[in-house]
């Protein structure tokens, strides 16, 4: 396993993105990383702006967002076009070879439409299969895979898929071949917990201490999923696991900030 | 020369992009083709809508759009997002591993914003490279690019460029290496000109003819700057080119529809 090559997974999010000054700080930090990397982006406010200038509701069940044909094509055009191609763009202009790929390009992510249960997600993917040997083309030429958070289905329809979910995937894809590093991006230090000084970021979180916090209700909301997530990749064969601000890549990757997630 | 693989380059327009029936009679025959093949597509009625839903006005200046920053961002949107990411997964729904890239992925198309003489046409490029190492890549796994008409400035710009000419840009670098076909898909059965029988088809048209044709008014407006550049492709060592309407594909590569344009 030690001899295995290195592939980092950062996976960035709307607080980036949106924030010129944060992306700024990112994307020098990004191409400085040594090795193979990939980066997984989200959306950000420019999608509901669109939506809400073009008179398209957004229907929200449960919390979630129903892709309807509509907002399927804003998805499509905000992150599979503008953010993905200004990503490129900005990462060629400090140095970083890079290609912006949505999953249908090279057949990179499969995924189904959600199957309706009690809810109807619309145009909502679930992922059936990373191409990690498409993976490994773009990154053996030096390319960074700049990848946004739509997928297709093989049979012509494009769909909407949570980029956490999309870095997840591509990480736990890519731990059987190569020593896997999961970066995500957050809109915090960390992952926060009380303590007798007050709410500060834990340098890092073990399962045990997860279970105990979630217990307690000292973790909460939307921390609980992606936790969940993290846990699940390492139990996947990931081999590290580093949750805080993007703008401080390089401290998140050297264990100088943000969060440890740790079996 | 005989022993150079080939490679065709197909650019497809508004008038297939944005008629379904024509695209579900064009893609299979897109797909059928056998060798390397690299799809170039425009625009469509898509673009003018959204700027129109949302306001943007479109400034034209001698019949030429300028790009201003909105304009900029509806066409990375639209061409580099919607238009693009749906043809590769309708590519792969026949069967056709394709790879949608606009010119800054991989660095594929790098052009400059047009200088400012009389008019400052804002973010326009002009071709300055194509890199054909990158695409030369993509054709050799198999997949055939599909190219939106955006670039890139290499300092982190991304640029509105014509969709003729990255067609004949590709074609043109390609041609070093390979044997290439450039097929301008267009709205019309071909080139048109007058006969004792009336406007007609022509099977063949030879620079000759075209000087005569242009010189006597018989071949008029926007073709001519379509067959200027075909000429230009041809004397850069293109080898054949032919015009006509992309959803019959087949027959104008048998040479049965359309224009052969030769030297």
């Amino acid at each position: 396993m030690a001899g295995k090559i290195m592939v980092r997974v950062v996976k960035i999010g709307g607080n980036i993105i949106d924030q010129p000054e944060k992306m700024t700080a990112f994307l020098p930090q990004f191409a400085a990383l040594s090795g193979a990397k990939i980066l997984v982006h989200g959306g950000g406010v420019l999608a509901n702006q669109m939506a809400l200038q073009l008179g398209i509701s957004q229907t929200m069940i449960e919390g979630r967002r129903i892709t309807d044909l509509d907002t399927l094509r804003i998805a499509v055009m905000v992150y599979g076009g503008w953010i993905n191609k200004q990503l490129v763009a900005k990462l060629y202009a400090v140095g970083c070879p890079a290609i912006g790929v949505c999953g249908a390009d090279g057949d990179v992510i499969r995924a189904v439409k959600r199957p309706v249960k009690k809810v109807d997600f619309g145009w909502a993917g679930d992922v059936t299969s990373v191409n990690t040997e498409q993976l490994h083309g773009w990154l053996a030429k030096g390319l960074a895979p700049v990848m946004s958070p739509i997928t297709h289905d093989g049979r012509g329809q494009l769909l909407n898929t949570n980029a956490d979910t999309i870095a997840q995937e591509v990480a736990k894809s890519l731990s059987k071949a190569f020593h896997v590093e999961l970066i995500y991006g957050f809109d915090q230090a960390g992952v926060l917990a009380d303590t007798p000084e007050g709410r500060q970021v834990m340098p890092v979180l073990r399962r045990s201490d997860f279970q105990q916090l979630k217990a307690t209700g000292q973790i909460n909301g939307g921390m609980i999923p992606k936790l969940d997530n993290a846990f699940s990749a390492l139990s996947s064969g990931v081999k590290g696991i580093r949750i805080g601000p993007a703008e401080s890549l390089t401290q998140l990757i050297a264990g100088t900030a943000g969060t440890a997630i740790e079996w």
